[in-house]
């Protein structure tokens, strides 16, 4: 392909995503197909020759969009939202264009400055202590990872590094590795699952702590926890706190985790994923209450900060204990700048980086704070006109506090009702929501997550879930009177029976 | 930004990434800036208000390409190459335009099937074994991470789970920890640094054993080191092969390793990052034999397949070993095909996922399997043409045989007329070529990099290195002779000499 071509290609990809974008109202979110659906429409093997890319676009909108569950759709409120911007894309695409990778300082400068100076742009605007930015004095700074995930494993293996050096100094004669299978880390049950998976891949039992009734681990909760463990002869190295939980948005207590973390060596980690973005407004910043306590901090801006997937920010106080965990140096990968200059590729999992400060950049730069802050806030005051909806319906109850653009509701009554709307709900496609459990209580989990979210849309999603819930309990009350008519047993063993009557 | 804005700004960024392409040749390869240099050009905080496009483009210009080290630019041979081509970048924005999150089948059923059938394309395409492939019965498959790092890492943990479980079943009454305490890994002494790194990650000391005169890892070797660890009381469980080291592009023997391996219950993984891209032409497969002892092969299509940063290409002989060591569920992530269809979240270590497959798609559909061959030939041809150019001239010397797209060579005498033209080319900047040992020599790596290196450029490259040479020769020369008039010392004092005199 010559750039010729490219212009061509490229330029109709643009208009490809343009239209995909502008018209995803028209399209059912989730896409109605089953597993397997690809093999049977595509060749085995690759072509032998080269084919032309106006029948590749061609098989994009034939083979791939019906496959596609639309991330980006206004219909979309499941998970939390997939980050995604005009200038994100761009930036993305820019990065593609260049190719450089960023492992070291001399290997693309402007890759590694930009990621400092974009990293402490974002910092200030979360109002992040000044100790966590490489424009501070000092020994901390920021660093795009690839997600959340490995945040929490970098900070994992950083923590696990630095206990076990500080056991090793009071007690010299310990085995390195014996120390190592002592270590133990604590998070709440609520926890996104890749911080149960952080503990699996750094071969640290990670304790799944019960949180209070408003889903937030607590001090005395850890306090105890980590007497048991000590009383055990294990070590306790890491703790992870969760600013806006999976489940329901719930804020573990930094205020009181921080002062134990700090008095008892423990390294203290702050999973913000979803929420962090909302820090750009002041008026959140509330729900960081305890930041100074901490030693590493992650938040995804490809959530709810429209940088699309992936660029995951994390800032630590101090990056010499990353290093400390992750540098394998070589010859190939000297530069006579060293020492001057920041090589990010000991900050991270994998040696290779690509160029994702652009894309932030251009979202920082093309929205600017404000802009920001205004995305933020109408994404929360629609969350809030779902909340209204939802209290204004009998049928139905709100869960848990609403927290940003979080809404968990469910159907009043058995558990089995919400399980039927969530499945009715699934097999209509046109709007996408997925389940969580609250004590023992089946929710729904509604997120606004598309940044073309409008009023509209939430009046579309409600109608579909009302709607719904309207015909559940017809067939439930019809169901129901028909089997008190026929002497049969209440609506618990309904699915049961109805099964026997289909015999 | 609205659509009509991201047309004219994307299709500008077109432009933008096939002007900067087609020009490389123009720029110098490496920049001219110190470290520092973009927070003096640049604001210290984000703007408040939104600004224009054509000013981020301008400054995209103005501050960001001063500051690159241009992977793609022909002038470039260091390290190895960062794939890329124009199907590759049309490919990523694509991805970035749908921005859906991948990581069950459900939550967008196109990303994990198409993954699914490029990599049996490629799988194909390389003549692996049928049992890596998802498409032949059995619980093999293929899957892209984002780097070898990462499936290093993987092939790691999931060596480390099984052992750990296979110990366990033989002494039930050992615990976990201990067991993991005593695990060890094998690579050689030419392995990339992330190697060592997944060791240190993953917690198990990785043990960098000798080679042979060829650099390659031995089957004795491994044997030797095997025994004096078990003896020790320690427990072997994991071996990374390489296929094309990173220092001369050795590879290691396989036919040996690998009855080892499979003997020991030693789980045998390839790093092929580099070289693994030439298995696509039959007539370099045999440097694979032995592969069907392998448990799990990786290269990078990012490397030398044309398709842009990130797409590694990883396969297993048995999922089911990943999936134990990965697997935690949540209800959030449940879906009610689950068991049908494949969830690659248990297949690496973050638990979110780009739409990586569409740029591989396009590469392997818009070059073809012949297109991509092709490539490979000319890319090892231009090699050859460049061993020639070193072989014709007395004052150099070749090091090692000429593997694929790698020349390693060095002046003939002292190490310092080597590191001397190192510096010099790396000072002036017209080519980039990076250092690295071999034995006790300083070895120049001259890689043939990127997809628009031709001829012209081989020579280009040659006439920089040779010029510099003459310098170098004819400055040592004349001082060499000033030093004896004086009475002075011979060379190797040369340089504190010479700071001697200028004071």
């Amino acid at each position: 392909m010559d750039a010729r071509q490219f212009e061509e290609f490229g330029k109709a990809a643009i208009d490809f995503i343009s239209n995909y974008t502008e018209n995803l109202r028209e399209r059912d979110v989730l896409p109605s197909v089953e597993p397997g659906y690809l093999s049977k429409l595509m060749p085995n093997e690759a072509p032998r020759q080269a084919e032309s890319w106006q029948d590749v676009l061609k098989d994009v909108e034939r083979l791939i969009l019906p496959g596609m569950t639309h991330w980006n759709s206004p219909q979309f409120h499941a998970y939390y939202p997939a980050g995604n911007s005009y200038p994100g894309i761009v930036g993305e695409m820019l990065s593609a264009g260049f190719g450089c990778i960023g492992f070291s300082w001399m290997s693309s400068p402007a890759c590694t400055e930009l990621e400092i100076i974009t990293m402490n742009w974002l910092g200030k605007m979360l109002g992040l202590p000044k100790e966590f930015l490489n424009c501070s004095d000092g020994p901390g700074g920021g660093v795009i990872q690839g997600s959340a995930s490995e945040a929490t494993l970098v900070g994992l293996l950083a923590a696990k590094e630095k206990t076990t050096r500080r056991i090793k100094s009071l007690h010299p004669d310990l085995d390195e590795g014996i120390i190592k299978a002592k270590l133990v880390a604590y998070t709440s049950d609520q926890a996104n699952s890749s911080v149960e998976r952080a503990g699996l891949l750094g071969s640290v039992p990670m304790r799944l702590l019960p949180t209070d009734d408003k889903c937030r681990l607590r001090g005395y909760t850890l306090l105890e926890a980590m007497k048991k463990d000590e009383e055990a002869g294990l070590i306790p190295c890491y703790v992870v706190a969760n600013l806006g939980t999976t489940g329901t948005c719930a804020f573990d207590v930094l205020d009181e985790l921080g002062p134990i973390c700090n008095e008892n060596n423990l390294w203290l980690h702050v999973d913000a994923a979803y929420a962090g973005s909302a820090f750009v407004c002041p008026e959140y910043r509330y729900l960081m209450s305890g930041i100074n306590y901490v030693d590493s901090f992650n938040f995804n801006p490809h959530k709810w900060l429209l940088v699309n997937f992936d660029c995951s920010a994390m800032w630590v106080k101090n990056a010499g204990y990353l290093i400390d965990a992750f540098n394998v140096d070589r010859i190939y990968l000297a530069h006579d700048k060293q020492g001057q200059a920041l090589d990010y590729r000991h900050w991270q999992i994998p040696l290779g980086r690509r160029f994702r400060a652009l894309k932030l950049w251009f979202v920082l730069r093309l929205y600017g704070i404000e802009g920001l802050q205004n995305h933020i806030r109408r994404m929360v005051k629609l969350a809030h006109q779902f909340e209204n909806f939802v209290n204004s319906d009998d049928r139905f109850e709100i869960v848990t506090e609403v927290s940003l653009g979080l809404v968990c509701f469910r159907m009043k009554g058995d558990n089995s009702l919400t399980r039927e709307l969530l499945d009715r709900l699934m097999k209509r496609k046109r709007i996408y929501t997925i389940a969580a459990n609250y004590k023992d209580q089946l929710i729904v989990r509604f997120v606004v997550c598309s940044r073309m979210c409008e009023e509209k849309d939430i009046e579309f999603a409600w109608n579909e879930i009302s709607s719904q819930a309207t015909e559940i309990l017809i067939v439930s009350r019809n169901q129901t009177a028909r089997m008190f008519e026929n002497g049969e047993l209440p609506y618990e063993n309904l699915n049961g029976k109805m099964e026997e009557r289909q015999r």
